[in-house]
């Protein structure tokens, strides 16, 4: 509550929860040593931007003989009209389904200033200071920052090669059932498409056992499950499994989000999702609260870009070159890590996004105040602590032993050179490291089993015939 | 708190307080009735927005020689450095002081999505439910709908013709003092300039007598005043009066927001602020969990705009373009409402922004359920009834006889048709009205007194060489 100190001004308890995102130390890293290359910034790559295209879209809505200053006035809170007619469209195509087969019109899509606003109305608009939220271990670290201004409890989900593990969320919902604790359930965020920060993404199989399992477990209300898809059409190879969405028929448990700011443009700043029938409203309300109404230019650009093919061209044209980029730093680690303290070092093969998760030797700290963090900075490399995307389970302690690393931003010779440092880095500092760290990565004691924290031992194993994301 | 029934999600107290704001219901009536001339939307005028010099704008950020792909990458969370330092030079140059002298520097400024984001954000950061917060009385509507989300109290001061009165704001803060309740107290909201709704701004001479009572209330904590001064650059006759944050040398009590959606383009949805030194981090934090970083497309526009003159000219265009609008209004109102019910008919005649505030004899409702808002919509106009302006204080009741016209949207052509249409309503309801008002319209009962109720009795005198905003 409110401090009592003239020289201060009085704080909301919301305020006093707020932290300072991890990732604002990693800019200050990256700000101070500018010839470091960065392996942490969620950056997509700049030179992919849409450049041309942008300016000869905003030349047409300005000024072009079809020009129009509608663009420059006020919107609606909810966003453009069209563009949400458009939206549905899309969604109902991705999952190969008819718009009129998802019991959904474009009254339940949002657009929103990035998906992040709206992962923030959501959470928002359904809880309340203690109520419970469930999501992954680890899971997407901004949206972990938002849940401690919520003031929510935070309970975690195990994953493994093929995403959150049913039987572990079935457990953890049994359990708060037992005690008693449903009715703060409010809900269950997932990032299930090459997931920020590990790249795994949720196996077609598990989608609709999870759904079951929400479905059965809301018997106080209704739990909202978040599909935070945002990496969802930046996919490489294979065809994407349908979306939680697409198991909810009656369109009453998913809120489906996605964004234009990683497969077409972040400074555009336009995210959006389809909700369960009634939700829209509610978070429309708060929207009016908050700006009523996101950049209408923007809206627009994203709006002609959809219309004109320009959106469907530039994400064939990003997969293709984020793809070269995945293929050049999972070959550089498999080069330069490759031979190091085999079974006990793994890093996941995403089929998407923006990010490979490396697990370490679990004696080997990866820290923001580690050893291991420093000499990869002096040596040039930054990479973002996976202890940063573990949030605050009050009945788990973060493994400290893993790493995210993000090829969307380098080029292509700066990935290699990344991987070559932070490969360099790690080597030193195992070797820095005690006798038996060193024996491990040596090769010596390759029989002693280091748990690799983010695979719970009692996990199901992986289904024979699943894409196997991760090597071991 | 949150329901149980597994039909509904368990939504948080905050949805639970948020109302549907009133004027979307005007909005649907604009909607229904689309040859109706509204007088009430807050909109800019559409044919002065800049789509050519935007189009110019973009043309060469992300297309010309000088192009580049940053505005289409992510920015920062507290919005581009070249812009905030652009931004202070900008506040301190409207009040004719050197930056140098203003006691802060870029990192007190943050880049928000509309002004509107960052009243939100303040009010987030400070406002815990039960906290109080005091404006006027009117006060802008949209921020008194997201009062009620924060589970604010809300107390109100009384205007007059220079704006808000001091001895009111004094008599209210000791009132509270004598309660014990000055530890909720955390702001003061205030639009100074051309105020929405009612036009009137603040006295130069008032506003350092505001800072100070404020400063001395402030025993238990620095109570915050928000000075919205959106409509600040709208002035079209005369100097506007330095800003309360002026008067604030060592920049602590007053959070200056401005934004360029009134004086450049809405659809580019670009506010900001000047922030007491200490608040702009805690904002920064709250946006991080919100979107961190509003659209930096749209931050890049406005930093062209500002830096090629070419906001700067499109100020003083829009300044004529809307002078001559208001002119209309006033002309048209001096015109078919000059001899209605004289001493019991005002209008405040402003020198600058987009409202022109009408009261009415106190027995013609102007509510959104009264035959006059039904008689003028039938007649073809629309208004925002005045009632939706008073604010949801608990000690006061709301007057009934008052409207907010804006001739920000319509052309002038439609400016004088609308006040025909509204006067015809009005004449007609007197006339259908009881005798007591018909005979007062007719001018038979002028004798009798019938409060104008904005103006308090007890109101000080206006300064007799301060202009006299309103017609008596």
């Amino acid at each position: 509550m409110a401090n009592s100190d003239p020289r201060c001004f009085g704080f909301s308890a919301r305020a006093a929860r707020t932290a300072k995102q991890p990732i604002s130390y990693l800019m200050t890293q990256a700000v101070n040593n500018p010839d470091v290359i960065s392996l942490a910034a969620g950056f997509v790559d700049t030179p992919t931007l849409p450049d041309a295209e942008a300016a000869g879209l905003l030349a047409d809505l300005l000024g072009g003989a079809q020009g129009s200053k509608l663009p420059l006035q006020y919107g609606t809170t909810e966003g453009n009209a069209e563009l949400r007619t458009l939206l549905l469209e899309h969604l109902a195509r991705l999952d190969g389904v008819d718009p009129a087969e998802i019991h959904a019109s474009a009254d339940d899509i949002v657009v929103t200033t990035g998906s992040q606003q709206l992962l923030f109305m959501l959470t928002d608009v359904l809880v309340d200071p203690g109520d419970i939220v469930l999501t992954s271990w680890p899971s997407y670290f901004v949206y972990a920052g938002a849940l401690q201004t919520f003031g929510a409890e935070v309970r975690c989900v195990d994953m493994d090669d093929e995403g959150v593990v049913p039987a572990a969320l079935e457990a953890l919902l049994g359990q708060l059932a037992a005690e008693g604790r449903l009715p703060r359930v409010k809900l269950l965020y997932l990032c299930d498409y090459h997931q920020n920060p590990t790249g795994i993404s949720l196996s077609a199989q598990r989608r609709p056992a999870l759904l079951d399992i929400i479905r059965r477990y809301s018997t106080h209300h209704r739990i909202l499950i978040i599909e935070d898809a945002a990496y969802r059409e930046l996919t490489y190879e294979g065809r994407p499994a349908p979306s939680l969405r697409r198991y909810d028929t009656e369109n009453r448990f998913v809120a489906l989000v996605q964004t234009f700011s990683k497969p077409f443009a972040p400074g555009i700043k336009t995210g959006y999702g389809l909700l369960p029938r009634g939700l829209a409203e509610a978070v429309v309300l708060q929207k009016g609260n908050h700006d009523f109404g996101s950049a209408n230019l923007c809206q627009h650009v994203v709006l002609a870009a959809m219309k004109h093919g320009v959106y469907a061209r530039h994400v064939q044209e990003l997969r293709r070159r984020y793809a070269a980029k995945r293929d050049a730093m999972l070959a550089a680690l498999d080069e330069h890590l490759g031979d190091f303290a085999p079974g006990h070092t793994r890093w996941t093969r995403p089929s998407g996004g923006l990010y490979i998760w490396l697990t370490l030797p679990a004696e080997l700290d990866t820290g923001p105040d580690s050893p291991l963090f420093q000499k990869a900075l002096d040596n040039g490399v930054l990479y973002v602590p996976g202890a940063y995307c573990f949030p605050d389970d009050p009945t788990r302690t973060a493994p400290t032993n893993t790493m995210r690393l993000s090829y969307g931003m380098p080029p292509i010779g700066e990935i290699q050179e990344g991987i070559v440092r932070l490969a360099a880095a790690i080597r030193d500092q195992a070797d820095a490291g005690d006798a038996r760290i060193a024996c491990v990565t040596r090769g010596c004691l390759r029989t002693v089993a280091i748990p690799l924290r983010t695979v719970p031992d009692d996990a199901e194993p992986p289904n024979p015939g699943s894409h196997r994301a991760t090597r071991s």
